[in-house]
């Protein structure tokens, strides 16, 4: 990188110049991206933001099919509660605008502060804070719940649920929907750096794996001595399953995230475990999400999200959905 | 990852849980992986080949407007001819096979025993090794290089002139053009380990970045201390540039490659400092590449790839290709 200070701003300026046919970013406000084209007029706006380090998530999800806006904040910091306004106002098509974002207290307070906000000028929106990250709070306690790599399926189906026109209630019933029907474990082998601490968010040592980290750096549920791939596919279901369980019929998603320097080759074996250990429950997989689409930073490590379908569910999956970050087409 | 020994097999295996409905392994040989559907009689079958720890490359090609079928080598080894062989007459459609690979010594011997195998049942081959690392020998002795990121346009042109109906001489032509028109430079931040060596190919130190070192790790042509990202931009574009000079009016499609550990937002950093030197000279970037094309297991780096467009080179670029690992349409 180049100045730390300049790190977000130098980042939105190579996602402009690299896909600006696609993305702009907001007159008088660069930390808001938006879909460009706007969508059509009398859609659901559907809007998200926290901080970056993530990416693809936030802003990668900001294109057709899926977002309409993103608020975007300094690495793992909330955008300001004015910027979310902004960003509200400039996505509302007509038909009022779901805040679809993950469970976190700052991100939470500014987006209740933007809500008010735009409401005084009439615009209708509903929120939906994802929590799909299972080691941060006991079963029966879900609403205390991180938001981390689940949060995508919640961009894809609600986002799939606006293009198709629902109006804004049906669409704010499909991210509850999804958040209700998605868990999400992750592991890290490494710690990450935020360019302006330069230095690691916590230590983990070489021979150790750390179970139920958050995507900031937060500790896990605990310590293990370094596991086999097998291995951690099975704790990490083990724990999905515990919290919702499954039964032979049921189909699934399930998604294989790096969180930022773990090769590919390693996440496919992974998924490869989780598929078979499913499979012998009697339970499909379909439409596999394996790859990077949740990180912090360079941090070594994954994340396995498994999302319980239905009919629904299902079709919104399928349904086209593009960004310069995500692309439905080759799911 | 489980047992070293079974790391290719277990990749092998979750692509196809993953992605069967578009991926197979051929009967009898699960190191060679073919479009599935196969592509229709007639067209011109491309094939590739390396060794494994690349991921998307090599396999993550195979697919529609791509190439048809991937021998599978060991991690950083060369697959074997038969195994080449085998593949190469599954992607015959009766119309001839490219086989487009990396300038290395074992791959190509094999591709060469392979060739000389199919011809003798009548298949007809052609074949063109990518040499697109400039740092890997200098100006005069092209062909001497190694084939790293650059590749990936190769695969994506010639697999779009194969898919428009292009006979086996024309498809063979364009794969020779982007080989003569694209460069790459890449820089390391840290080394990467082959899952059965079980430590680092060689060594960087904390505030040090080597130049121009290869995808196995072979070591670069310098080693500088830490530099910015812009200062990095502007090496490698600078040594690129220095090879293949472009004049204002040119136009290029710019990869920005990260090796495996390096987050996306670094190299949107980079992008856009690649993309105002190129505008500074007057040279137009055309559709992009940021993200992971190219890797080298967990090295921390990034290569800059820079493909010299024409009109034709363009509507290849542009046109529609699929793989589980790599979509046009987002681009």
């Amino acid at each position: 990188m180049n100045e730390p200070d300049r790190f977000v701003d130098e980042v939105v300026e190579g996602i402009v110049l690299a896909y600006g046919d696609r993305l702009r970013t907001l007159e008088g406000d660069r930390r808001v991206i938006l879909r460009q084209p706007p969508a059509r007029k009398g859609k659901v706006g559907i809007v998200t933001g926290g901080g970056s380090g993530h990416l693809p998530v936030f802003l990668g999800y900001v294109g057709e099919g899926l977002l309409d806006g993103c608020a975007i904040g300094n690495v793992f910091a909330s955008p300001s509660s004015q910027t979310m306004a902004t960003m509200i106002e400039a996505c509302d098509h007509g038909a009022g605008v779901l805040c679809l974002y993950g469970n976190y207290g700052g991100d939470n307070l500014n987006f209740d502060m933007a809500c008010e906000t735009v409401e005084m000028n009439d615009i209708k929106t509903t929120q939906v804070r994802m929590c799909d990250d299972v080691a941060s709070a006991p079963k029966g306690s879900e609403a205390k719940r991180r938001g981390v790599a689940g949060m995508v399926f919640a961009f894809k189906l609600a986002g799939a649920a606006a293009e198709r026109g629902d109006r804004l209630e049906a669409v704010t019933a499909v991210a509850r929907k999804v958040t209700e029907r998605v868990r999400t474990m992750g592991v890290a082998l490494s710690p990450c750096i935020v360019p302006q601490v330069g230095k690691p968010t916590f230590s983990i040592k070489e021979d150790e794996i750390e179970i139920g980290m958050g995507i900031h750096g937060e500790p896990g549920i605990e310590v293990r001595t370094m596991m086999k791939a097998d291995e951690i596919a099975a704790l990490a279901l083990g724990k999905i399953l515990e919290d919702m369980p499954l039964a032979p019929g049921d189909e699934v998603s399930v998604m294989v995230n790096g969180l930022g320097a773990t090769p590919l080759e390693e996440l496919l074996i992974v998924y490869r475990a989780v598929h078979k250990a499913l499979a012998a429950k009697g339970v499909a997989s379909f439409m596999p999400h394996v790859g990077e689409f949740a990180t912090s930073m360079e941090m070594a490590g994954l994340s396995i999200s498994v999302l319980k379908l239905d009919a629904e569910l299902k079709a919104l999956l399928r349904a086209p959905g593009s960004t310069p970050f995500y692309s439905s087409a080759n799911k």
